[in-house]
């Protein structure tokens, strides 16, 4: 158990929509980015905390993909927001599930002392990178952000009662975006190499890895944290696709005990598992002190499980 | 006190060498890769610390430039190490000082008993970005990638003593490369926006903000740690410039007392302090036992120290 606790969040979606056969998707529009993506929720997270930037003393930025090479993109954030200051910003990324890995890994630092409120971000620009010749992506995926403060507990009750992190490289290459940085330079760039630097999902591959190791994983960590389905209140899955509640039936997570707003959402990639918590959490779908699983899969293939007393 | 031990450690510098009015710098010749890097120094640690694969419980890229916008580079180097594993793979990123932010922040999760033996690697390939027009930093990068095991110390006398990290994001666009992701896309690039894609260092504005904030910082440093100079047996800094020694008489780190090897190795970005303090330990300048201050700037800009006993 490790007691901390999640004293504010914020998310942003874009105003403008596209509609897919009645599936919702959000398309950042003019003059929206990543970083003013991010810092609408960063604002959003900080006035519902009722806490001022001068309070936080680590900026954690947990997007899959970066504004910048150089610098890191926790660092472009704090420009934004804590300029003048001296907090420190860093970045944690494993694609999809950087939400989960850095609100997992900075619990360890707030339980030892080593930082009393984190500030952790995911922000993505998805549309940027979309190809347009990839009907599966292409309709799948959403702009948008999502921030949270982390403090220790005021009470021993809540905080992370169990995490877990696998990689099973096997899908390194079953979503990648393989163009942009040294795998493959931008110098490179030609109608001919286009597709390199968009996204490519082998979706079949994904699911079908993620379907043979789920279900092992999740009866791992009920043995491990001695906690079953019935102590669980909410699932909060990564919004990959479509198929979340063929995955959710294989993992025997009943209908009802998760989110699944892929409809109303997409992918918003690392954004999706802290937008869809704040979402049920806005909407009651979670209230304080209920258990609640957050976990997904992501490029790597990594998969993540964390339950937490909210 | 975080007791945790350097059990292992391994670095790589490309055969190929180019000489620069006397200062040695390291390019990746063909088929050396970030990639190829990485795992010739991780596979030097393992044999190092007689490990297997298989003992390690988590992998670490701590590099500033990725491989690939997707997935996280430590995905990418799980699949050529541990390929069938379920390791855990993260990246953790603030430039420079990628390799002592991943150290410090692990520790935490070594202390408290989540993993046991983590790998840690920075590679960079800065020759890929930079730029023949700007000739301070291209004639200062160096290719090179350096790794360590770590793991819980097996005597309370090692561990990380003190660690510290500040971000100051008035120097946020000192040293960048701007194009390559969401901020300034593959798909801009052109003959006229080329330097986008490349590396660009302010070295005085760089140079002004560290000298300015730096002498403070490691007054901090010895204040809240209770430990001075004369604690101190060997400082390793990031092997930033040839103004190292200049930045270091400012505060007040004696000759002799620091490792500089600039005209030997140059800046290799997130591997310089790796690799200058894997090449110190070989040279006997760093013993078992001495007290090693780790410490540097990254662009952000992020300054870290951090102090263990080795």
């Amino acid at each position: 158990m490790r007691n901390v606790e999640i004293i504010g969040y914020g998310k942003y979606l874009p105003q403008n929509t596209i509609n897919i056969d009645g599936q919702i998707r959000y398309r950042a529009g003019e003059g929206e980015t990543q970083l003013t993506m991010a810092i609408h929720a960063i604002r959003q997270a900080l006035e519902q905390a009722h806490m001022d930037i001068s309070q936080i003393d680590l900026i954690v930025a947990a997007s899959a993909v970066d504004i910048q090479p150089i610098p890191c993109t926790a660092a472009l954030i704090h420009e934004q927001i804590a300029k003048g200051s001296e907090i420190p910003a860093m970045d944690i990324n494993t694609t999809c599930t950087s939400f989960i890995t850095a609100l997992d890994t900075i619990s360890y630092l707030i339980e030892a002392g080593r930082y009393h409120n984190v500030l952790i971000v995911s922000s993505e620009l998805a549309s940027l990178g979309l190809n347009p010749n990839q009907k599966e992506s292409f309709e799948l995926f959403s702009d948008a952000a999502a921030a949270v403060i982390v403090s220790k507990s005021r009470d021993s009750q809540t905080g992370i009662l169990y995490a877990v992190q696998k990689t099973w490289s096997e899908g390194a290459h079953a979503t990648e975006i393989r163009g942009g940085l040294t795998g493959f330079h931008p110098k490179y760039y030609s109608d001919k190499t286009r597709a390199e630097y968009m996204f490519d999902m082998k979706g079949i591959e994904v699911l079908s890895l993620a379907a043979k190791k789920l279900p092992l994983m999740f009866e791992e960590c009920y043995q491990e944290s001695g906690l079953s389905m019935e102590d669980i209140d909410m699932v909060v899955p990564h919004q990959a696709s479509k198929a979340l509640s063929m995955v959710m039936k294989r993992c025997k997570i009943p209908e009802g005990k998760y989110i699944n707003k892929v409809g109303q959402f997409g992918n918003m990639v690392s954004a999706s598992v802290p937008v869809a918590m704040i979402d049920a959490i806005e909407n009651g779908e979670i209230k304080k002190g209920n258990v609640v699983m957050l976990c997904g899969t992501a490029a790597g293939l990594t998969t993540n499980i964390l339950v937490m007393r909210y």
